[in-house]
């Protein structure tokens, strides 16, 4: 599964990850492509409004977002192309497996 | 655990939820509080800037934050105040325990 933050270093940034989330910035210009990239199960806030083509396995699927929205991302892959005529600023929350909620839920070795 | 969403709503207000996550919007005005409340392991994304005041037992922390950021808020409890002159505009990530991630991982009954 291709990592977005490799596939495309200069759009993708990582803001910060800890042991349940780890947290994606994108940032493109009109007319920017991605390579194809894999997301985890991830909750997506538009910073910006955006048009954007994504296809994956010969589907295609137009998405057009204004800012300040939140939207749930099942886990995917895909290649995004922006096909609007402003930039695309989004953040990720990707989700990783949740930390157990007390120590006593904790029975064998962590690792 | 006081819910924010029924301690303040009109401020607070249920986006979506899912299985992994419940997201929050929150949108107060200058000089409006929130009753003492507890968040659960989330991600804070702002979508204005603000400067606000949490207390909580006796301690006070003043935070300022531009509109754009995203931080990471252990789970706590606290009251807030909007002490800037701005709207207070934010988004609010709450982490669940996470779904498995395979079927094989399941053993024993869900509920």
């Amino acid at each position: 599964m291709a990592d977005p933050v490799e596939t495309d270093s200069e759009l993708y940034s990582v803001v910060f990850e800890n042991e349940r989330v780890r947290v994606l910035r994108y940032h493109d210009l009109p007319g920017q492509s991605t390579h194809p990239h894999a997301h985890p199960d991830s909750v997506m806030i538009t910073l910006s409004s955006f048009e954007r083509r994504l296809v994956h396995g010969g589907r295609t699927v137009d998405v057009s977002i204004p800012a300040g929205e939140v939207r749930w991302l099942d886990a995917q892959e895909h290649a995004g192309h922006n096909i609007g005529s402003t930039d695309t600023l989004t953040v990720f929350v990707e989700l990783k497996e949740s930390a157990p909620r007390t120590s006593e839920a904790v029975l064998g070795p962590r690792i």
